[in-house]
Parts: structure tokens; C-alpha cells; sequence
């Protein structure tokens, strides 16, 4: 048998060299193999491809420039400050327009603060004192408004009191907001300008509307149906939309996300990429049992009398920051991914016929048998080949005999 | 024949075993296969892994800090502000050098405002009025000024006036600018120092020279070939290679993105990972049919007269805003990538087997033969091992008659 | 042999066809293959599995919000400032508490600079003069202070001078920092309040304890053992931390960067996400070769006196600018990346089934043999299945007699 093989022996490199394959009729095991290699092509079809998109390479790096600006106008009246009339420029902390911003709600002025002696806050533990002694002077308070004097200043001998400290005179009140000032700041609007860039691709798109008619970023309203592509939002609408209540936040402050997400396809080219807008609440924790809620911070305006000696305004300011979080994930046809997952569907039917295999030759009644019939012992295989130049004869003898 | 290999049967675990191939001397299914071999060969070679570098795991989650200080003053001469020279201080918004930086290169200075009454700008539309019922009283105008006093200010009894306000007076005048005032902003420079990190690699680097000449920074300006590593460039460069014309952007404003890519090939070491800037447009859409061109925006300066009154300035600038973006993407030799995109490769190969199979069995003339080659009927088979007790004796017989 | 195989060609699509094998009692191809088997799975259970992680799905796109709240007090007395107490409204630019913060450690006060005619600075290069010649009226001084006015300042007609310009006048005085100004900042405090988003696996977190003590974050300090949820630090730690004196950088200025890295197995739950901190300095490099350490700027506040002429102090801050920069990775388990790995092990398994084949065949010194066995020569058994009949009739004729 073998030795006509020796004969034709030059493999050739084009010669193809194809498996040989024994055909189990276990219909069992047959449509196992079946029902593995339809899951797995249904696998890399239905989810790899279609569902999760496996044959683009995604780009999430995004590139991203943000620019705010706010509308409205709001009137305040305090006693400290009296009769105040908020615009913009004032109650947007940076004015220039960042992606995050501050927008004031609640107030506290402290005017006409002069370098100078006064008693410590009672707030700040570490300015109570009984004596004296208990002021070191030249000391800072720690957590406090200045450095200690030395005196300790009580209403009594009897009494505790504060220490007396140089610093920034009076001391800033004991605030506790009752309801926020700008109280229609859920009124004003943000404009929010996002041009993104996904460098990978070389794609680029802003969320504002490519129109020649000059009004249109005046009248509109974002509206995902109807205007997608006005970013201006109602800041109620924005605090709305992350389920909490603006006046709820405006007393003592808070902190917005808005997240910008660009999922772009871009197979499906420039008009398949839109943006989408999500509002959370970031100083509030699923459980509310965080401590760490509200947002406020202190700034100051500094003034010069006719004598030149400074004085200054300490404003504490309590409202709404708003973050903007841009978010984007690119995808594009690409051979490299779609190659490896195809890739790895073939070497799981692989693996799938593998475990068939074993199914075949241990579990089955006649495995023995087609584990003979798979395994071709070698070495009785070289045993008959040592025996090859007799059994060739014998076999050219047969041969010989039959045609004879 | 099967019969000695009964004998033998223990398989042990290190008995080695290698498919059995039928050779089909087909030489067009041949070179096909060849053709496909060398292709995916190629493919992984040439593409994934030369071209795309797929033996290296990448980190595009880049961490930068970046500074930026400008210089450079300029003078301006208008009626409001008189004679002014403006200095980084000034012009630069905010003045610490942040990577959001904006420019001023035009700006209408509104002084001596005070809290007062009014009346509301023309230009707003919620504020015209006939008759003194248009303006009701203690309600805001919409995009407006301030407050209503509910009067309607008309300059005689048969035309349209402007309601009355409670607010910060005078109101800014119209203001269309003719073209910048500070004129030689072009000439300012910028000096954008880029600290960036790597975490996965731990990989660090910053994009200015390493040198101790405290000069070379003062005197060099940034140049692709001669000066890569300093970082410091003209405004008029800037805009010109992001092909646009300073004097344009700067009556009206507008935004520029200045954006720093690493592209680091860290098996090539530290010197191989250089930074390249790239210089767009943000503001203005390729369509060029956006209405959203230009930047500005409003800040006070807050004064108080001798008698604690307040009064401020407000300007409203117009400028450029830079916006340096960082990009990088660095690489590194790693077992996983390699051995997936190597895998992908093989696993291909098994597709084009499987696929010269077909053409081989279903196309060629003779594939009815090698489709029994190459299938071993497991049936017919089991029946001749059935007999196998038979032939072994035959061929047992056989031999002894050769050799006897 | 095939003859009987004809008969049942049909080869129904629920057959199972399983590769033969041939079994190679060769120990040392066997131990071979063995051990490269041996290799790849535990490749990939030991590195692509337990320790990559390789069945994840990873997002390192995370969303982040940082908000930080300086505490403490520090008093400098200068010649031109006086005594001058500072809290964080002062020393923290900008204020309201962004991810990239400066603190003022040092500073120079320039205080009631007007607009009018004075000399440049000889600092200056450009301003240097020998006659009014040098100076060019109305030319900017390039770096300077100011326009020309055309005149050449000298102290007598035989030395050089700096020309006159129109500035803010009196210009900055030279100054060379020899300590900080605010000693104790060191010990201020900075909280930290971290809130990340992992928008791919919608997974949130901060890393502020949720608790409903309110003093917790009134006591606390970081620290990785016992408090790793009070990301309160002390300055002087951070830079320590960095392995930098902060006394050191406190004088010139510097640049730290805070990282905050969340490292994410989302399998294991919310409860192992925790946020880990590291401290580097970014404004010197390893090889300490660097010019561009330090870190000042420059702002001014504007006055005006009772005439309405505006005056400004200039300020040149020294500090450490603090740049919180947050890195994240999430991994949850996809079946994708799962898939993926282990058909790359599966592939490699074959390609270490054909690298031993190569063994066998072409290194083994039976090679030959095995590779007779192996390549079944199609156009041999071509030949013999055409005399297939021949020799179904001789088999049919030998059992005959065998069994007659």
C-alpha cells in the first residue's frame, strides 16, 4: 500500500495537504457539534457584531472644548448689602465662561472688613478661652480667622469667651441660610457650547446647530425631539432633570454633572454622531448619608479709603456648580478587531470539536471503537511498515495472482 | 492490520499525536491556499504588527498638567478708558495660566456704573413698551438688565420706548467693534509647559528642554526642527497655523485649540517619545455655516466712593481662548495583544483550509474522490474491524506463508 | 476497503466528523508537546486570567468632578504690604475650589502703581539705551513694561541707561525671594471631595465616607489605613509625600501633582473601588537638569481714588500650584475579552501542534516514516482505489477462503 507512496514521494509545496477526517454516524454527537458551532456563529454574529459592534475599533479619547455662557438677572435685598441687582458677570464665578462653573444662589456679605483686633468666632473651637493664658499670643488659630493676641475676651469674669485676634475685622457672622436670595435663579439659562474632536479618526462636530439664521440660539429651547442641537437649558429644567428640586439645592448649595455623550458610529458618517445630555447630582450619594452635601466657598473685593488703607468685602456664596463632563466613544470599521473576533469564534468550534470529541470517545457506548479508528497507532503502523518491502511483495504477488 | 495495534494500546499521556493529511497533488487548490497563507502571513506581519504595532498594549489615558504664561503689553486709546497699557496681568484671563486661557484683544469698558434706574437697552425685546401696563412692576426683564419699575420711558407719546429698570446704570452701550484694539496681540507669545504621565507604563516626560542654560528659554521660540523642546510661540503663528488671520479673530473673538499629542513608542525608549502640536479652529465649523463664531464675554472691576457707595466698571471683552488639549497614546511590547493578533493569524489560516477544503471537495472534478479520501466512512470501517479477529489471522497466515 | 464505504456515501449534515489522528509513540516530541500544552494554559489561566484580568471588559474613560476647600490662617509683614492676614480667600487662586489650584507662598506687593512715565526696568534687555535714539517713540519695549516715550534715561551722559516708557508706574521692583512669606502654610489643609463616574458599567463613587457624623470631616486626616475616605491632607504632607520639602518649594513656587487613581474590580462590588493617592512633583524632572522649576504669576486688584483715577497693586505670587488630576480603570467580566483569550490559547495550541509536527517529521530520526504515515498521498491511494475494485474482490475472495 505504502509502497506506491514511496514512489510519488516529492511533496511538492503546492501540493494541498488537507485533514483527514473520520465520520462518526453518532447522531448524538453530530448534532452537539451542531448545536456548539450555531451558538458560537450566533455569538460572533448576533453579539460580537451586531450588538457590541466587534468590528470597529473605537476611539474613547475624545477630544473636548466647552464653553458656558448664562442669561438672567436677579435682585437681592439684605441688610448687610441692600438692594443688589445680579447679573451675569457677577453671579457666574469664573465669568469666562469654563466648563466648571459656579453659579451663585445664596449669599452672606460681610462689608467693610478692616485689618484689625476682634474676638474670635465662638465657632472655631480653638479661639475658646477662660484666661489669658489660654491665648498665646502671636499664635495662629488654628481652623480660625487670625492670630491670637494674648487677651482673652469674655462678657464676665465668670464666663468662657474667645480669644482676641488680629485679622480681617468684624469676623464674618454665624450664617445658618433660611431660603436662597437669587430666588429666581432656576430662571437663568446655560448655554453650553461643546466642539468635540476624536483624534484617531480625524472627525470633529459641535452640538450647536450649523444655521445661517442669526436667532435661532436666541428663541430655542433644547428639546431632544425637536431641537437637538440647541444646547440653552432652563437651570430648574437641568436640576428637573436630575430628579432633585432647584430651591431644594439653592439654600445651601450643590453640585450638578452634565454629562455630554457622543456615541458615534461612524460608518454610518457625519449625520449618524449626536450628542446626548445626562444630569446627575454629584454632592449626594445613592444612600443620603453622606455629610458631604452642599457647596459654598468665600471670595472678596478689596477697596482703598481716601487714605489708602485697604478694606475689603467678604462674600460667602452658596449655590450651584455646575460640571460638564464630556464623554465620547468613536467607532469605525476596522480589519483588525473583525479579524480577531472571527478569529476567536474558529478557535472556539475548535475547542467545541474538541469537546465533542471527548464526548464521542469517553462517553459513548462505542467510543472504544472510534478511538481506534481516530488514533492510528503508529507504532503498529511502523510495525507493518518495517514489514512493508514483504507486504509489497506479497501485495504485487496478489496482484500478480489476480491478473494472471 | 489494525489487529497489532490492539496490542499496543496503551495511549500514554506522552505518546505525541499529529492529524493525518490526505496530500492532494491539486496544484490549483495548492497555490490558492499558498496565496491565502502568505496574504493572512502578511497581513500579520505588514499591518497588524509592523504598520499598527499589535504586539504592543497600549494607554491612551494620559495625565498632563499644563502652564502657560504669556508676554508681551499693549497699549489702546478709546474715550471711555483713555490711555491704557495692558499686561499679561491684564489681558490674560484668569491670570494663573491655566490650560483654558483667554486673550483680550477688544473690549468696551463701561464705567462708573452705579445701582440706579434706567432704561433697559433696546436691544432687549422683553423690554419694549408702548404704555406704562408693558412694564409690570418688580418683574424681570427676559435677557435683560434688571428689574421694571413699571414705567415706560418713550421719547414722545405716538412712538415705542423701553420700560424703565432698577439697575446697574447706565446700561452698556450698542457696541459693533470695528476692529481690535489691542493691535499688536498678535505679537504677544505663549509659553505652554506640558508635564504628562503614563500611569500604566510609569512614563513620565515634559515637553521643555532639559537644560541648564537660564537663557534658552528666553531667547528661543519653538521650531519643528531646531527647537522642538521649547515651547514657545507667537499668537500670529498660532492662528496662522491653524489657517486663520489673527486680525480677523480678534475684533469679534474666537477659539483656538491648541492640541499636544504624544505619540510614544516606549520599546524605543525615552528619547523616542516626542511631542507634536496641532493648531484648530474651534468656533468655526467646516461648513462655515455656524452661527456661533466668535467669544466674548463680561467681568467688573467693584469700586466704592468715599461714602462706602459702590460703583463698578464693566467691561465686556472680546478675545481669543485657547484651549490646550493633551493627547497620547504610548506603547509597550506585551505578551497578550502579541498573542492574540499571532492566534488570530493562525485561526485564520484554519478558515482558509477550511475554505480551500470546499473548492477542493464541491468544485474540482475529482472532489467526489477526495471527499472519500479525505471522510473515512467510520461505518464501513467498523465493519471491517469487526472482522478484524479474521483478518488479523489472514494476514498473520500470510506472512507466515512468505516467510516460510 | 472504500469499495464498501461508497455504499454509504450519504453523509448526513448530523454526522460527526472528527479528525484522525496518527499516534506517534515518540516520548520526546510527546514530552514536548507536552509541556508547550502546559505552557500556554497556564499563560493563560496564571497571566492573561489571574493576573491581567484578562476576562474583563475594561473603561478607563472615567468621568471625574473634583472640588477642593483650603483651610488655615497665615500672617506676612512686609515693608510695602505692612502686616497682612491671609485665608484662603486670599492665598487660594482661583477660589471657589477647582481641581487646579494655586497657594500663594510668597509675594511681592507692588502697591499704588498709576499710569505715567517712568524708566523700564533693567531687567529688560530691550529697554537698555545709550541715547533717545535707542528708543523709539511709541514702540512697545518687546518683554517690558511699556510704550516708548523717546526719551533715554541715564544716570549721567557717560553711562548707559533704560529708556522711558508709559506704563504702570512705579514698575515692579527687582526681587530676588530669599524665604517664604507665609511660613505656616504647610500646615494648611486641603479636603479633597472626589466624585468618579464609570459611564460604560454606570458605576459611581466618592471618596467622602458616607456617614451622618457631622464632625467626621472636622476631626479626620488622611490616612490609608485607618482613614482612607477623609481626603483631607496637610500640605506639608503632600509635598513630603512627594519627597519634597515643602519649605524648599515655598520660596520659588512649584508643582505638585496629586493623582488619585481608582482601580476598579467591579465583580468583587462597590466596596472594592477604593481611591488610592499619589504625590509627585511635577516641575522638576529626574535628571534635575530642568530651568523651568518654580512657579509665579501675576494679578493685579484695581482702585479708584475719589478723582475717579484708577491705581492698582501688583501682585507677583510664589506658591505651589496644586493639579489633581484622577486616573481610573474599571474591569467587569465580558464574555468578549473571555472569548478572545482563550481562543488565542486555543490557536497557540495548534501552533504548537504543527512547531512538534515539525520536530517529528523533519528533526526525529524516524522522521521519514512518520511523515509517510501522516501525508497520506492521495494520488497513491488514487491508484489504488482505482484498482479499488480489484481489491475489494481479492479481500472478498481471501475472506471467502477463509472462512470456506
Amino acid at each position: 500500500m505504502a509502497g506506491s507512496c514511496l514512489k510519488g514521494r516529492f511533496l511538492s509545496v503546492f501540493d494541498y495537504k488537507t485533514e483527514k477526517y473520520i465520520v462518526a454516524k453518532n447522531k448524538k454527537v453530530g448534532v452537539l457539534y451542531r448545536v456548539i458551532q450555531l451558538s458560537i456563529i450566533g455569538y460572533i454574529i448576533g453579539w460580537v457584531f451586531v450588538s457590541k459592534k466587534g468590528y470597529q475599533e473605537t476611539d474613547e479619547a475624545i477630544q473636548s472644548s466647552v464653553i458656558t455662557k448664562l442669561k438672567g438677572v436677579s435682585v437681592t435685598n439684605t441688610s448687610e448689602s441692600g438692594l443688589l441687582v445680579w447679573g451675569p458677570e457677577d453671579y457666574v464665578i469664573p465669568p469666562q465662561g469654563e466648563a466648571v462653573l459656579f453659579v451663585v444662589t445664596n449669599f452672606l456679605e460681610t462689608p467693610n472688613q478692616k485689618l484689625g483686633y476682634c474676638a474670635e468666632s465662638p465657632k472655631v473651637l480653638d479661639g475658646h478661652c477662660r484666661v489669658d493664658r489660654d491665648c498665646d499670643k502671636g499664635k495662629m488659630v488654628v481652623a480660625g480667622n487670625g492670630i491670637m493676641s494674648g487677651r482673652c475676651l469674655r462678657k464676665d469674669e465668670s464666663s468662657n469667651g474667645t480669644c482676641e485676634i488680629y485679622g480681617w475685622c468684624p469676623i464674618e457672622r454665624k450664617f445658618k441660610p433660611q431660603g436662597p436670595l437669587l430666588t429666581n435663579a432656576e430662571n437663568f439659562t446655560i448655554y453650553i457650547k461643546n466642539f468635540i474632536q476624536f483624534p484617531k479618526f480625524k472627525f470633529s462636530k459641535s452640538n450647536v446647530l450649523e444655521t445661517t439664521d442669526d436667532s435661532y440660539l436666541k428663541k430655542c429651547r433644547y428639546d431632544e425631539e425637536l431641537h437637538p442641537y440647541c444646547p440653552i437649558f432652563r437651570l430648574g429644567d437641568i436640576t428637573q432633570r436630575a430628579r432633585y428640586n432647584f430651591q431644594d439645592m439653592s439654600t445651601f448649595g450643590g453640585s450638578i454633572g452634565i454629562m455630554i455623550s457622543w456615541n458615534c458610529d461612524l460608518d454610518k458618517g457625519y449625520s449618524h454622531c449626536h450628542p446626548q445630555y445626562y444630569f446627575t447630582r454629584l454632592d449626594i450619594s445613592v444612600s443620603n448619608t453622606t455629610i458631604a452635601t452642599g457647596f459654598n466657598f468665600r471670595h472678596t473685593r478689596y477697596f482703598k479709603n481716601a487714605t489708602g488703607e485697604s478694606y475689603r468685602s467678604l462674600f460667602k456664596v452658596y449655590g450651584v456648580r455646575f460640571n460638564i463632563m464630556v464623554h465620547g466613544k468613536a467607532g469605525m470599521f476596522s480589519i483588525i478587531p473583525t479579524a480577531i473576533n472571527v478569529a476567536s469564534g474558529l478557535a472556539l468550534m475548535g475547542a467545541g470539536a474538541f469537546f465533542c470529541d471527548m464526548v464521542l470517545l469517553y462517553l459513548m457506548k462505542k467510543g472504544n471503537s472510534y478511538r481506534e479508528r481516530k488514533f492510528e497507532d503508529c507504532r503498529s503502523k511502523k510495525s507493518t511498515s518495517e514489514d512493508n518491502s514483504v507486504e509489497d511483495k506479497k501485495a504485487a504477488m496478489e496482484q500478480e495472482n489476480l491478473t494472471f
